[in-house]
C-alpha cells in the first residue's frame, strides 16, 4: 500500500496516520521525494482501503501487490517526466537522443562532437570520464579533470550530460558537472550506490544488469525512489545469454513490458546493446519501434582510434543517417 | 569453395572439374538442387581459384570458408527469393505476413480465419495440425485429415498454407497440401527430417532451435540446401534465457545478423517469440524495423476458446490494427 | 491420477471403472506396458481416491499433481531397475559404468575397446553408428553395417551396447543389435521417436535437451513410458550458458532432483557435460558424489585420432585410474 | 610479463630495470603486496626473456599471455595458502569449512553456532552483517553493532569470521573485526570496492556474479592482487541459468577449471549454489570431489525461523552429517 500525504500535512494528522497503519499491523517507511511525501506501508493483513484514505492529510492511497512499489504503474498511472531543463525532456511520446563517445578523451574530441551533435538537434551527450573496466590494467578513464572539461564545454553549447558514476563516494564530487547520472550494469545491485543517488536532486538512468531480470532493474529503482528521489530513467543495455554471435542480447522485449509495469520513462543502448557497429542502426531503429522514450547511442568521430572499445561506435556520418531515421520512426509510432 | 556447374556441362568436362578437384587434395560433395548444380569443396590447400574457374563448364566459383556454404552470403550475394505461386513472393524488401491459428480445430475457424485474411490482403496462412507437445497427454493435433480440410478451404480463396512437418516419415502424405513445410524450434537439428526436407520442391521454414546458435541455423539450412532445395526461409522465434517475465526471449539481434551472413530470406514469429499477447504488436513492429522479411503472428477469432495455447494469440481486431502499422514500417523502412 | 489395474481384469470389470472416472468428469488414457496396465486420468473434479481404490480389479490408485505421471515418484516410490540380463543392471546404489568411443571406426578399434572394458570389469559399451552432427559436410557414422559389427564383437566377450537412434524409421533395422537406445540431446523432444521407443521392449536412455529443463526430460520419458515402455533411464550431459570456459556446464544439480523426482535410474555423461578431456575426471567423480546411478564416458584407444571429436575422451590409462575412483567413490558414498 | 623484484632491490637497481622495460616498448605497473614486489609489463614485441632475467634485483621472470596476470598459474605453479592464524588455513589438499548463518540475528544465535561449530571441529564462521537485498524493504541486516558482537564471541572461542563487505567506504570500519572480507556476487565487479580490498591486509573471498565468467572472476581477483593484497580466495556460487527447479545453478565445471588457471584456493558454496535445503548436502560432496578446497555452508539452529532466507539452510543435525561426510570424501580423494 502506499498513502501519498498532502503536501502540507500536520503533525497530529501524519501521527494519527501512522497509528491507523500501526493497527492495521502494517509497517511503514517514510520517503520524501523533491516531489512529494509518501508512506510505504507492508503488510498482510486484508482491509478496505478507505478506512486510510479519508483520513484527513491523506492525497491518495493505492494498493501495490509487486514487489516494486513506488515505481509501479499500479500506483501512478501517469508517466513520469524527466525535465532537464532549457526544454530538453525525457518522456513518454518522445525518442530523447543520448550521443557521444564511450570515454571522454580530449577538450578537442569533446568539442567536435558537441558540434555534431548541436547541428544535429541532439541535446544530451553521452561521455564516460570513470569506466568500469574488466582488467585493472585497462584505461580507466580521465576522472574528475575530465568530468570537468566535458561538463564546461557542454555547458557552453547548452548540452546536457549524463556520465557513469561507480561509486557512492563519487556522488558529491560529479554533482556539480553532472545532469544525468549512469548506474552501469556492473552496478546495477549496487545497493549502497542506489541509495546514495537516492539522496540526490538529479535523474539517475539505471541500466540493466548483464543478467539482470525486469523485477530486479524494478527493485533498483525502487531503491532510488525510496531514498527520495523520482527522477529514475531505465536503460536495457543487453542480457548475457548462449549466443556468441554478438558481444550482448539487445532485449527489446523489456521495453514493452518495462512500460506496462511502470511509470517511468524507458530508454535502450543498442551500441551496447548487440555490440557490433554495422548492426547498431537496425537495433536502434527496433527499439524505436518497441517503444523506447529514448536511445544511447556511441558516436566518435574516428571510431576506429577511440580510447575505449570502438566497435560498437558509430562515426558522424552513420550517426547523422541514424537521427533521421528515428526521427521518421518516432514520428510513425505517434502516429 | 563452392563450383556452380553450367546447366549442361558434359560428363567429359564434370570428370575433369573432379580430377582437379582431387589433385588439389579437396573432397567434393555433389549438389543437384531445383536451380543448379553445385560442387561443395573441403579442403585445406591454398591455391589460385582461377584453376578451377577457367575449366569449361564451371559456370562460378567462390572461396566460403565459414561452416555454412550454400547459404552464405559469400558465395551469393543476390537475395534468394521464394516464390509460392498465383504472386505470393516472400523477398527482401517486403514484408510477408503468415497468420492463422496455433492449431487447426475446424472447418469453421479455418473459413473464419481465412474470409479475415482475405479482407485484409494476407496471403498466406499458418496453421498446426501435428502439434509437438511436451505433454504426451495434451492435444496433439487433428492430423492428415485436418491438413486436407484446412488446404481445400484455403486453396479455394487463393490462400496458400505453411503449417508443421514434424518427421521425415509425414513429408510424402503432407506433400499435396502444404505450400510451406515448416520446421519446428524442437526439430531445428533433426537432421533426417531437414534430409528429408531437401529432396522435396517445395518451400522450407526453419524455426531457430530454442537454445539455437545462428551458426547452428544456418547449418540446419545447409543441410536442406545440400540435399537439393534450395527454397529456404529462416525463422527467429525466441530463444531461452534466464528472464521469466515473458515465455520466450525474442531475439531481434538475429534479424540483421542473419541477413548479413546469408542470402535466405529472414522471418520473425513475435507470437511465440515474447510470447505475451499484449506484447506481441510492439515485438511485431520492431522486428519489421529490425529487417524482418515477414511475419508469423497468430490470430484467432476467439482467442480464449483457442484449442491450443491462446495466450499470444490476437484476436481479428487486434490483428486488423497490426496489419495496417506492420504495412506502414515497411513503407518507412524502404524509404 | 494413476490407476494399475490387476494384471487379470475381466473386460466387465474394467467397464465399471471406466464408468467410474468418466462419471466424474475425468478423461482416461489405456496404457498397457512389459510389465503391467494402467489408467492415466486427467481432470480437475475433488473426490476420495478411495472410491477408485475398491474397485474390483484395481490393484492401486495414487493421486499425481505433476505434468508428468508415470515416471513420478510420487506415485512409485520404488526405483526403476534396468535389467540388461547377464547380471547387468543399472539401478540406485550401483554406479553403473558405460564406456567407449563416441563413434564407432573399425573391427580393430572395438576389439581394443571391448579388452579394455573387460580387463575393468565394464560391461557396457557405448559407440555411436548414427551420428548427429551440426554440418551436413560431416562424418555421420558407419551406420547399419557397423552396428551389426558392433554387436557381433560385444555379444561375443558379454558386453551389452548403448547406441543412438536419430529416427523412428531406425527403430526396427537396429532393434535386434541395441541393448539400449540413445536418444540424443538434439532429440529430446522428437515426439515421433519417442512415441516409436515406447512401442518396444529395450531399455531408453534419454539425454537432457541442450537447454531442456527437467520437466521437459521428465515429460520425454512420459511420452516412452505411456506408449508402452517401463525401462527408461535418464541422462544429464550439459546445458548451455553463457560460459564459454567449456563446452556444456555440466549441471550436477539435476541428479539430486531428478532421483528426488522420478523412480527412474539416473546416470551422467561428463564427457560431453564438460568437454574437456583434462576436467572429465573430476566431473565424473563429483557426479557420483552428486548421487548418479551411473556414468557414460567416451574411451579411445588414441583419442588424438579418434573420428569424431577426441577432445573430451580420454585414453585408456586415463580411463583405468578413473574406473578405480569412481567405485571407491561409489563404496563411501553407500556408507 | 611478470617481473618479481628482490625484497631489498636498490633504487638504482629498480631504475635499471624499468628502462629495459620501456626501451622495450612494454608498459609496466608497480605492485607491492604484503610478500613481495613485482612489475606487470604489458607490450607486444617478441624478445629474449632473459635479457630481463638475468637483471640485478630481478628475482624471478615470466611470461604471462592470459589477461589476468598476477593470479594466473603460468606465473606461479605453487598454490596459495591462506594463514588465518592458530593453526587455520585454506589450501589445496584440504577441504576448509565455513559455517553459519545467512544473517546475524541475536548474541544467543551467534553463540549457539560457535558452539555448534567447535562441537564440531569447524573453525571459520560465516554471517552477514551488511546484507545486499533486491528489495529496500527487506531486512539489511545488524549493521557494525552486530559484526562487533559476532566477533567478539568468535574470538573468545577462537573462531574466525567471514562477512560480507558490500563498499569500500565500510571496509575501515570492519577491518578489526573481520578475518575473511566477502566479495558478494552482485559486488563482483564493483571496482571501487575490488581496489579497496588490495589495500588492506586481510584475505577476500570473491564470489563468482550471478552471470560472471572464470575470465572475470580471475579478473576481479587480479584487481585485488595488482592493488597489493596477495591473499585471494575465489568462490563458486551458482549462475543464473533459463533452469527453474532450483534457484541457481551451482557450476561445478568452475572447480577444476579454476584451479586449472590459477594458484589461488577455490571454494564452494552449495547452499546458495542450488539453494534448496535438501539437496545441498549432495551438491557439496559432489564439490569436495570435483577438487574445492573449501565449503561455505548455511547452518542455522532452527531454519525456519531465519531473519534471511531459510529455504537453503540446514539444521544442526543435517550439517553434522554433512561435515562427517565432507572429511571422508576429502579423505578419499587426498587418496
Amino acid at each position: 500500500m502506499i498513502i501519498q500525504l498532502d503536501k502540507e500535512i500536520t503533525p497530529a494528522r501524519k501521527e494519527t496516520v501512522l497509528r491507523n497503519i500501526a493497527d492495521l499491523g502494517y509497517k511503514s517507511m517514510d520517503v520524501h521525494t523533491q516531489f512529494s511525501e509518501y508512506l510505504v506501508c507492508v503488510g498482510k493483513k486484508e482491509f478496505d482501503i478507505r478506512i486510510i484514505g479519508q483520513l484527513p492529510g491523506v492525497a491518495d492511497v493505492h494498493r501495490v501487490s509487486d514487489d516494486f512499489k513506488l515505481v509501479s504503474r499500479k500506483w501512478k498511472v501517469r508517466p513520469t517526466e524527466i525535465d532537464l531543463g532549457d526544454e530538453v525532456k525525457i518522456r513518454r511520446g518522445e525518442v530523447a537522443l543520448m550521443a557521444g563517445p564511450c570515454s571522454i578523451e580530449s577538450e578537442r574530441q569533446v568539442e567536435g562532437l558537441a558540434d555534431h551533435l548541436l547541428a544535429n538537434g541532439v541535446k544530451i551527450m553521452r561521455g564516460g570520464v570513470f569506466k568500469p573496466r574488466s582488467s585493472p590494467y585497462s584505461f580507466r578513464g580521465m576522472g574528475l579533470e575530465g568530468l570537468r572539461m566535458f561538463a564546461e564545454i557542454c555547458r557552453s553549447r547548452g548540452i546536457k550530460i549524463i556520465t557513469e558514476v561507480m561509486d557512492a563516494a563519487q556522488i558529491d564530487a560529479m554533482y556539480p558537472f553532472v545532469d544525468i547520472f549512469q548506474v552501469g550494469a556492473r552496478n546495477a545491485q549496487n545497493f549502497t550506490l542506489l541509495d546514495g543517488l537516492g539522496k540526490v536532486d538529479k535523474p539517475v538512468l539505471i541500466k540493466r544488469g548483464m543478467s539482470g531480470t525486469l523485477e530486479e532493474l524494478l527493485q533498483a529503482a525502487e531503491y532510488v525512489f525510496s531514498n527520495g528521489n523520482e527522477k529514475i530513467i531505465l536503460c536495457e543495455r543487453g542480457i548475457r545469454t548462449y549466443e556468441q554471435a554478438y558481444r550482448n542480447t539487445l532485449d527489446l522485449n523489456a521495453v514493452p513490458i518495462l512500460k506496462d509495469k511502470t511509470h517511468l520513462p524507458v530508454v535502450v543502448d543498442p551500441s551496447h546493446g548487440v555490440g557490433i557497429r554495422q548492426y547498431v542502426a537496425s537495433m536502434a531503429l527496433a527499439a524505436v519501434m518497441a517503444g523506447a522514450d529514448g536511445l544511447l547511442l556511441e558516436v566518435h568521430d574516428t571510431p576506429e582510434k577511440a580510447a575505449s572499445d570502438g566497435q560498437q561506435t558509430l562515426n558522424f556520418e552513420e550517426a547523422e543517417n541514424l537521427y533521421l531515421k528515428v526521427r521518421a520512426a518516432a514520428d510513425l509510432l505517434r502516429g
